[in-house]
């Protein structure tokens, strides 16, 4: 018998039909039990009058054959009766936390210990589906874009961009880095294709252990040749969040904030008055960016704010100038409910402009041979962005801990399952 | 202006237009100039009478304001004509290779040591699409399947599947690894999903410097659960790839084979005499599998062939034997003109039988915690395989060497660009 999802039993009323799936819940009362089964799709209530039929606890995996009768009692107008009961594999250990609690009741810790069996939460399913939707959405709208994905090293040679925050390993007994960014790699793409988008691991051995820092995390990235300025670049990327929102809503029905056609943008001088810090501050501090998301959405009803013009000091070396005042970048920030999600702007173009921002910085230029190629040979103006997936998922679903919204987060302190 | 693409010229016959892109060639004739400009869709002539407007070389960048100006001769029928020639970025180097020749001289590892320039020939540039193309067909038609996208750790704790072959790193002072495959993470997440799918980077720290192998390359893995044996993943699988080669033709016009819908599979032991090898052979040589390749092109007309029913002692300890002759596994390989693309098969799924299979093969049942824990609180009949995408577009294209078809790739003596 072909199985059945139990979102698709109310189609089949009175029909004879296998669903497959988890022991959810088991509901012992006086005259009749109810089992509960979780697949893919939800959940299904099976009507078992005989206990002997019981055998497997929650989380075992059980076939059922088992006839659909309409009940306006049970969850969606059906349940399942007069069952057969295969078991697949029967749990024999009893359960770290319980699964069929609206919420894990089960601290993070312990969670993560068992991320295995926590993923199965739906309230943790769905955060990842969310992602699962943000992400295809991403690569939908680059490609409606004109945009190509490129896939890029993870080794590197160089502990470049930022020296103290990468993993070091042994690449057949010399030095090698695990990239903290496709960065340098996407660039060196637009003088293949013009526009290239990556979605990928980054790796950062920042010993930081907060609610929104991971050491692996998935970089939604792009990068695009021949734009104006960084504008061009926060255009495209407000086309392609209005499709990630929209791919979240479409797929799993999550409701999303909309995104304005313009996103509200201020210069960074402009946002330490807002955020009411020191007009020399050279960064925004989180209470900053918080203060940030409360002023767009009372000004402008926004959920989302760029700050733009951040100081070159504050910036990496391949970030452009702003022309008019070359204190200031071409480089923004995009809040997120005030919270920093993307960081992206407009890159130097020139070799020449590379070659003095690296002797600036005191950087060797040996480091940089095949990323200067590009430069050597060609290339346009262009800038990008790159979004953290975990930060956006967090954000969106008022989760505390990027954590809860990753199947299994690295941190400082760990490194399993 | 707005810029158009070289492909939309002529759409605009006696219009004023913006085009911008690279160099690609200057062809100077007696009374004229020719600049052909190469830009992401492909290449446009202009016509320059003024040889002082030609002062960028090849791989400058560049953007020309002229007319579109029918010419049967000219490629596309349009030529630009009365150009004004802005220069965004001029080379002032000789280049390394010239990338205007139908085919690439410069020999493989100049190519590879200039790759940001390499990359950028039609023919480099032609394999990366394919590529793109077919990851965006896996996914298309993983999630007309039901199978959700998920990202897993490339850091593990345990050297575990073959200790030999993985990268150490320093993880805040205590060793991690990189992942070999997400073989174990996918197979948790059935018990999330049932059916899930990744796109990823895997490591391989493999001494071996072949046409076929990298240290780095991108695995298309999938793991769906629910499963009678190893034909459902195939007919998964088989589905999938017709989807990835209709993605391929559809969006780069690159002419695909045919997938059948039925791939012709043969056994182990059979393959094994096709191949004219002794029947006690553990495992395909690489003559083997092209002997294969030609039996099934021969017999069946199927550039494909799956061999299923490997000897359980080749395969991995989580491989499911095949309960008719547990000596011979449920396990597959799918071989693509004589070249093996995909491993996959069925996969144990209940607990006891891995701790039985871990005990028989001497590894500690304390490295494999995290990945037990799926198995300990229930998990459904399951398989999946792994797609290498670097092998598959190398096969499809006629590449020799995978490195041709790698945007910047990894191996035992090459760490960069």
């Amino acid at each position: 018998m072909q199985r059945i999802l139990s979102t698709e039993l109310a189609s089949h009323p009175y029909e004879k039909v296998l669903v497959e799936g988890w022991v959810h819940r088991i509901r012992r009362l006086k005259a009749v039990s109810f089992l509960i089964i979780r697949d893919a799709a939800g959940l299904a209530q099976v009507v078992v009058t005989d206990p002997a039929q019981l055998t497997a606890p929650e989380e075992s995996v059980v076939s059922v054959t088992a006839t659909v009768t309409p009940n306006e009692q049970a969850p969606n107008g059906v349940e399942l009766t007069s069952p057969e009961i295969h078991v697949h594999a029967a749990v024999d250990v009893p359960l770290p936390f319980e699964l069929h609690r609206p919420v894990l009741t089960a601290g993070l810790p312990a969670q993560l210990d068992h991320a295995a069996l926590a993923l199965r939460h739906p309230a943790r399913r769905a955060a990842l589906r969310i992602s699962a939707a943000a992400t295809a959405g991403f690569r939908a709208a680059l490609e409606a874009q004109r945009f190509v994905e490129v896939h890029t090293p993870k080794i590197v040679e160089s502990a470049t961009e930022s020296g103290a925050n990468v993993f070091q390993l042994d690449y057949f007994g010399r030095p090698g880095y695990l990239a903290q960014s496709p960065q340098f790699y996407k660039q060196m793409m637009v003088g293949v294709f013009e526009r290239v988008f990556e979605v990928g691991p980054v790796f950062r051995a920042e010993n930081s252990d907060t609610a929104r820092h991971l050491t692996q995390y998935t970089s939604l990235d792009a990068e695009m040749g021949f734009i104006a300025d960084h504008r061009d670049v926060m255009a495209a990327l407000t086309r392609t969040l209005a499709g990630m929102f929209g791919a979240i809503t479409e797929r799993t029905g999550f409701a999303t904030p909309g995104v304005p056609a313009e996103i509200p943008a201020v210069h960074f001088a402009e946002a330490l008055k807002i955020a009411g810090a020191p007009a020399d501050e050279p960064d925004l501090a989180p209470a900053h960016e918080r203060a940030l998301g409360e002023w767009a959405r009372r000004e402008h009803g926004s959920e989302f704010v760029f700050v733009t013009g951040y100081p070159m000091r504050k910036r990496p070396f391949y970030t452009h100038p702003d022309p008019a005042d070359p204190a200031y970048s071409n480089g923004f920030d995009l809040l997120f409910r005030g919270l920093e999600i993307v960081t992206g702007g407009q890159r130097l173009h020139r070799h020449a402009d590379y070659v003095a921002a690296l002797h600036a910085a005191g950087e060797p230029l040996a480091a940089y041979r095949g990323y200067l190629d590009a430069f050597r040979y060609g290339m346009p103006p262009h800038g990008g962005w790159a979004i953290g997936l975990e930060r956006l998922v967090a954000r969106l679903t008022g989760a505390a801990n990027v954590r809860e919204v990753t199947a299994f987060p690295r941190d400082p302190h760990r490194l399993a399952p």
